[in-house]
């Protein structure tokens, strides 16, 4: 335990005077707007009162009139569910009113029932469990090795979610990146949703833990107000690691009907015993805290921004997409130098490397932790710089509770799936994506992107970067023909009609690996006297509704869709839902027949063209699909 | 370390030198059958060698004669790349022929790329890391828990999938269930794929991990024979903890032009260097290995099956949904006695309490690790229970890799999500559910439940647990009218028309939530003078094709669909669908004019009511839909 100094000690009384009523004042207010709701989470808010109130009168440095400021202090609730003590956080800090406090979880209102960054002073969205950490991973990695600010990324955490395997990436990380900025302070109050914890009130356990992952760890009381403010002294002065503070805590403290009691999680106190309870903890409360200014610095300069010098490949090569890919991102690194880059492990498969090789300041590898890595990405996206994560497409469905809530958080991030499809041949279906554009399509205001050609891939990686939001793009492993000259331009929603002709009779729409097989399947088809229109939806979401609307009239409403990914949820629905209508815009017809084609079986191992035959998805099954539409 | 007794002492020269042989033969039959392949991991495979000899040749209990005998212990490749030193295994076992074994990676082989159950001793499909020791758990869960039998799950991990936070959870939870028979042997090789892990060969950092986690760890030369029988015989002596068993290794061990190498992962020998390799490691060898018989034993007596009394439900109640889950489930659990359940903490939410209540011996829970938790409910199918898995809907992206895999593993799965989308009110867009028909329907042979009725819920919980296969169902968080009778019949594949007439001139097609604002709808509408036929479409996946034709046919071709989930993937996609072709059966006619209703934009918190209509789909949007269309 560290000792404090003299000057601290003699103004200490006055100092837990102040403290202790600041914690008061922010149960009383977790209280009162959680009553108010008739929801919420009065009880997890109570246990880290004590803990918030030191934090924030002594040692978090944030200018709540300027909360992008890059100096702030960041301060992330990773058991989200303890909101109202966020929000009664950012009343005591003059930052919101009383009254806006107490629109907690009324519809319209920025004071969700979990913290969204609808309100400016929240970074990420947090609530599904074991998310914060992570994040605060990736902004603490922004602050030690990108800005080289002295900000510290505050993370609290709830005992529950230490059961969550995304905690121990991040605390594998955070120690082998040496995130000595970064504190978590473990809000041990013993009792999860449904009774106790895994461990209970074994802080012995959490701290070894902790220690064994690499981090410092210290055990305290999370209500003695002079043992917090002594951890958070120690903690800050720790170098070459993170801490944990390990703070053994009273669910509901304060209040003795709730206090360490269960069947109180998430549960609002009832009028008259949440008067009660007010009374108890010494009543209403208005104190303002001034919270410490960031320390005065400046982000480390970044290189001049240059023009995109896009790598070019020549017509009649081949090149996979995966290789446009770590060319692209390259080019993006020398054009961009808010670029960044994480991967999973894999960057000789996904040639992330690349860029590795050449901006390896600007390169995280995150080992095989996808949570961490989708985790780091956002919070590397938290303090504006534009991160690029890669690996296999099929393992981002290990992240894919990550991704969904980067969406909730607004967030930044850019994603690239490689290996996709039965196409990769030996491997096997363990390493083939063939959910991703589903999962991907279903993440709100997500952009998809399948590219066939290494210069397509290239263009749309530029247009990811400077499209603000979440995009994903997916390659390809196997080399494939180069299809466009390197000034065909593609953009997102776009989509390139690649064979037309006045007598084209059915329009076949394919994408990546597939649109290949589609050329093939026209040389066939025209050798035979049958016209078809190819169309390269190389964005897949958004589609491009009114190209494909023109195809079908043009061919007689016939069209055929062929994708190396499940039937389900990928390019074939997507080309389905461009031909509905919503409330406001009802489909018009004429409605085109669709023949969807794509993986039905389980694949197993074998070469690429024997997997794409197999499936059902080569050249001569669109042949087929195509004659039997005629 | 143990000290080994006196009389294998005495033997310990020979059977040192057959384990060598043995370990030779694995690591050239691993070249062999990767090099024919012309792709694949021979450098994993010799590493582990030593450990699966003295493995195979002394402690492995296993009648290959029998595969699905209860009482054979289990071995789980979780770093599945290495499947060419588990086929080899094989072959020394006399499972499989040397000319099968060298069928690896070829098109229509069983010896595929990765351990698939396609080969009856293969317990699950593995290759996307971290998923072996979280699935040995729950086969181990069953074997201390159900079956009271001695066998030994045994599972190889490789160090670069110890990044992976699903180990983690795994460790954690077998400590928590005491699984002394659980033995994990981590090839610590210190190469991952694009070169070294984050600990290297720091075995005492994995040990100490494991240590606090509550794993009893033993660090080992992976090349000392006589270390290795030593540490089995340690680890198989523990009691009230499972074991990790740290053992040292060199990647590529036995040929120095890539032993230690990097740049050699996943990659074969060229031929003329296997040849090379093959004559170090002292030629092609064809020994065979008595396997240890398992001890005669037999599982725990389960109670007799009892017909299923379903719970039921009045007519002009209101029920949620997620209760008659809970309900449900307990009845299955009297009828059958081969149903288990697990729960990630929030039992009391999605009213698994109800099972855990009343057969807690039957009951698992798994704390907030949802990878884990599905995990586990792989390993407990392996053993032929029928798992009963369930969080909020929204969390089981957390372990969509695991369902992924899952399917993969022909395993036989149920899942049921509560809380699914915008309904759930007040806790905001983290707790919601609104991509989890998308994700659950992009599994490869998976059934999608989503029922608005307890009556309803009830039997399709009982059809879950007679199907084979992954079933989902999605539940709701608040009360809905019970609109069927106890006797409606309700199947997998299944549809409800709920309202028809002659006159009908619009189809809706809801589910969930949604046909209760479809039935609003309905009756606004017909005060109007506007009949609509309205279909429940409970079965998402498979859709009732038939039923929609026909519905689709008799109302002029329009169609309202509505659901509560992003309008990506989800209940709008599969009615879509259900109007697309295939090869063999291309579509008999045009799509219908199709409105899907669906949640467009990010919701926030407030009241049900407030933000289904606030999402576009309650039955004032319905009612304005179909007006659009006629």
């Amino acid at each position: 335990m560290a000792t404090t100094d003299q000057a601290l000690d003699q103004t200490s009384d006055q100092a837990t005077n102040q403290w202790h009523e600041l914690a008061q004042q922010l149960r009383v207010d977790s209280i009162r707007s959680t009553t108010k709701a008739n929801s919420g989470h009065p009880t997890s808010s109570m246990s880290a009162a004590d803990l918030m109130a030191v934090l924030m009168s002594k040692y978090l440095r944030y200018d709540f009139a300027n909360p992008k400021a890059s100096t702030n202090d960041h301060l992330i609730f990773s058991k989200g569910h303890a909101a109202p003590l966020l929000y009664a956080m950012y009343k005591a800090a003059g930052a919101i009113s009383d009254a806006e406090m107490l629109t907690l979880r009324q519809f319209g209102s920025r004071i969700e029932g979990h913290p969204v960054p609808v309100l400016p002073y929240v970074d990420v969205a947090t609530g599904s469990l074991g998310q914060g950490l992570p994040i605060g991973v990736g902004v603490a990695l922004a602050g030690k090795y990108l800005d080289k600010l002295p900000y510290h990324v505050w993370v609290v955490l709830g005992d529950s979610e230490m059961a969550e395997g995304s905690i121990w990436e991040a605390f594998e990380l955070a120690a082998h990146y040496q995130l000595d900025h970064l504190i978590a302070v473990l809000d041990m109050n013993r009792l999860g949703q449904r009774g106790e914890t895994m461990l209970g009130w074994n802080g012995d356990a959490y701290a070894a833990r902790a220690r064994a992952f690499g981090w410092h760890a210290i055990e305290i009381d999370g209500h003695d107000l002079d043992a917090i403010d002594r951890a958070y002294t120690e903690a800050q002065a720790q170098t070459g690691a993170p801490t944990l503070i390990v703070a053994k805590t009273l669910k509901g403290k304060g209040f003795a009907e709730v206090e360490n009691q269960p069947g109180w999680h998430g549960k609002a106190l009832p009028a008259e015993m949440a008067t009660r309870a007010i009374e108890v903890l010494g009543g209403e409360r208005n104190i303002i805290v001034p919270i410490h200014q960031p320390e005065q610095a400046q982000p480390a300069p970044r290189a001049e921004a240059q023009p995109f010098a896009a790598p070019t490949y020549a017509v009649g090569t081949s090149v996979a997409t995966r290789t446009a890919y770590g060319d692209g991102l390259k080019a993006l690194g020398a054009a961009r130098p808010d670029v960044v880059a994480l991967d999973g492990e894999v960057s000789n498969s996904t040639y992330a490397e690349y860029f590795a090789k050449a901006y390896p300041e600007r390169f995280f590898e995150q080992y095989i932790a996808e949570q961490q890595m989708v985790g780091s990405a956002v919070g590397l996206g938290v303090r504006g710089y534009i991160p690029f994560a890669s690996t296999f497409a099929a393992f981002f469905s290990r992240a894919y509770d990550f991704i969904r809530m980067a969406a909730i958080s607004r967030a930044n991030l850019k994603l690239s799936g490689s290996h996709a499809g039965v196409s990769i041949g030996e491997d096997g279906p363990s390493q083939m994506a063939l959910e991703d554009l589903a999962m991907m399509r279903a993440v709100h205001g997500s952009v998809v992107l399948y590219p066939s050609d290494p210069n397509q891939t290239v263009q749309l990686l530029a247009a990811m970067a400077e499209h603000r939001g979440i995009a994903y793009i997916r390659t390809t492993r196997e080399k494939t023909a180069v299809l466009y000259g390197a000034d065909t331009t593609f953009s997102i929603g776009g989509s390139q009609v690649v064979r037309q002709s006045a007598a084209d009779r059915v329009t076949v729409v394919g994408a990546g690996i597939t649109l290949h097989e589609a050329l093939k399947a026209a040389d066939q088809l025209a050798g035979e006297g049958i016209a078809i229109r190819v169309i390269d939806a190389y964005s897949v979401k958004p589609i491009d509704a009114a190209t494909l609307h023109a195809a079908a009239q043009a061919t007689g409403g016939r069209i055929v869709v062929v994708e190396d990914h499940w039937v389900e949820g990928g390019l074939g629905d997507a080309v389905l839902a461009a031909f509905a209508g919503d409330e406001a815009r009802p489909a018009s017809g004429p409605l085109p027949t669709v023949t969807k084609l794509g993986v039905h079986e389980m694949p197993g191992s074998g070469k690429p063209e024997e997997l794409v035959d197999a499936a059902g998805i080569s050249a001569r099954h669109i042949v087929a699909a195509v004659k039997a539409l005629l």
